[in-house]
């Protein structure tokens, strides 16, 4: 088989799929918002966000289940920001939260940086094991210890692993951070990128106390060059979380495109119908890619959704040193180490789908099977029968 | 003398003359980016920024007698965020930092919210009294007390006084914060909006030892809703600042606006001088209100460029009253107390002239005085013979 070799094969990063950017509208767009409203685009905006896209993320959330109103929704510089926010709005130095591990690599950076410690509880093909948060609550109450302020959830094709938490889990999950005063922050940047399957109610459905703090995107839905996001919150906790918006206010020219690219009827659905088009094949690909070179010697889960799929690797293979070899080879991916709060290697690599072509998939997971059967350290492996 | 009463007033927040917001090209500008050069645009950019656009913020900061590398400039949204990234990055919650006050009211927020305590030296006409400054780490160290990590100065037309830090003041904190181990975070968004006489050379220039981090912004060149800023430091420091930085990088599609708006010849310098040509009648025309109106009764600063005029009202007159009085009647402008860290009411105000027309700045002071005469917990006053 010959491959390209113009480029890198990229299955690091979540980027977004680059045949989906709706370049020209949006240069149409971003011209007429520039020409004809120049006064509001160049200009300071609230700190709260442009009214007009906070209204249209409400009419969609209650779409999603989830009932929402304008001033309980703040536009924020992209979810990452978000994430910064409510840590640092509600904690101190030193206090714990718990979630899953494996989870989202920056959102363990931010609250490291936010000088708070991981509790790390464990998932399966479920999600996370709430009954673990649970007892983490229980353990920390009977140690005297001080209870976690926060509960971090990736709900739906979880970061890095794909996995979606059931619906039994979820409504669990809300209980249990109700039981103990609790914080819940619901990262949710996939959740429409689902390929198959019904979806399932955000955790934020669930929440009868505003104990739930969503934050959304448009990084997968539109473009992450836009940097823009948002928190559905209580009224209240959003004006604590605002207090840290340091940032003057996110960009009104780019959330003047976004709400004006998704202000048509329907236009949230045909966009998305154009991203799942595009994304589905290659989680398709990935997988049969999988199956074909790491069949019999690895194994790895299979996304219903988003970008990502957790793979894996025989015991004696370490993560780090496969993606280091990998690199040199011209394929960038991330090993599991990056996922856990404790940094240390483990027999994993997360690969995203989101940014090659299928047939370049295909290429890329082809050349890392040989970069792992030529990795001295490891013993060689034949893959599966074809 | 009739005014207009369409709208509010605007006196308030520092926000940019919307006139001369280059929208049409800017318009033009963008969508071409999105058009030919969407995968970029949309996508995430390097945290560290568009690296064109740093290559062009070094060429003008070696024009302005700076000398920078690309490497050592980095994009920030806007320059708060910079501000926010730099007291995280060098500070610890419980340390302090000194600075002369009243200064940047978003400034204090930051150093608040990072749990940093302000030691507040005092000012003159010829900027914050390097001093006094010298005399708090004398003292702090006499005490045995922790000396501050941070000297937070604006040179050039403070926030919110318009005053110019001297020159010899300039070489003097520089050499305060080499002695005592501190770092300076020059905090610079007005520097290039001088409407008269020569400018000094920026607290960089005179760093021979990387002790000094400068923060810069588009905000006040081109356009706030950009969200465009830029912190030159040290590379090292600039590692450090960086891993705070949890927003996955400044839109490149706002950074590539700049950068194509800015990359001709001269681009700067003829945008600087439409800039400056719109301010500095709006100032003059405040300074000219104010002597009308409130000649005999308060005192201001006459600032050489810049967005602000500090007044000094009658001691009997609470800042925070009039200005609460002066929303009422449509004014918005802000108490002095905001640009404490003590908070605490003060016969003192600032005014914006940048948002609003000379006529109207001309209506607004009037109206101002107006309000102040007839508050009834000031004795009246009659205006200064015109």
């Amino acid at each position: 088989m010959t491959h390209s070799t113009s480029s890198r094969f990229f299955l690091s990063d979540g980027y977004a799929a680059s045949e989906c950017f709706p370049g020209d509208p949006l240069g149409e767009i971003a011209r007429n918002v520039l020409r004809s409203r120049a006064a509001t685009a160049l200009q300071y905006g609230p700190r709260a966000g442009y009214r007009p896209l906070r209204e249209l993320i409400a009419k969609w959330l209650e779409s999603d289940g989830v009932p929402a109103s304008v001033d309980d929704i703040a536009i924020v510089t992209g979810a990452k920001q978000g994430l910064d926010l409510v840590a640092r709005a509600f904690t101190a130095p030193g206090d714990t939260l718990v979630g899953s591990e494996p989870t989202y690599m920056s959102g363990l950076r931010i609250f490291s940086n936010a000088a708070l410690q991981m509790i790390p509880v464990t998932a399966d093909g479920d999600g996370t094991k709430v009954d673990e948060i649970a007892h983490t609550f229980d353990r920390q109450a009977e140690a005297g210890a001080p209870l976690p302020r926060l509960i971090y959830e990736i709900p739906d094709f979880q970061n890095p692993t794909g996995t979606v938490l059931s619906e039994e889990r979820r409504e669990a999950l809300v209980g249990i951070a109700s039981r103990h005063g609790a914080l819940i922050l619901e990262d949710n940047p996939y959740r429409w990128l689902r390929y198959e399957a019904a979806p399932l109610k955000p955790l934020k459905s669930y929440d009868r106390e505003g104990i739930v703090i969503s934050v959304g995107s448009f990084a997968k839905i539109l473009g992450p060059g836009l940097r823009v996001g948002w928190i559905h919150a209580r009224g209240d906790w959003l004006s604590r979380i605002l207090r840290y918006k340091a940032d003057a206010g996110t960009s009104p020219l780019t959330q003047m495109i976004a709400h004006e690219f998704f202000s048509g009827p329907e236009a949230l659905e045909h966009h998305l119908t154009r991203i799942r088009a595009t994304l589905k094949p290659r989680r398709d690909q990935m997988l049969e890619a999988l199956r074909k070179w790491f069949g019999g010697v690895a194994t790895w889960t299979a996304p219903l959704g988003g970008y990502y799929v957790w793979v894996t690797l025989p015991v004696d293979v370490d993560g780090d040193r496969l993606a280091a070899k990998a690199s040199e080879a011209g394929i960038d991916c991330y090993p599991g180490s990056l996922f856990f709060s404790d940094g240390r290697p483990r027999n994993l690599l997360r690969l995203s789908y989101s940014h090659e072509t299928p047939e370049r998939i295909e290429c890329a997971v082809e050349r890392l099977a040989e970069v792992m059967n030529a990795t001295p350290e490891t013993p060689p492996r034949s893959p599966a029968p074809r």
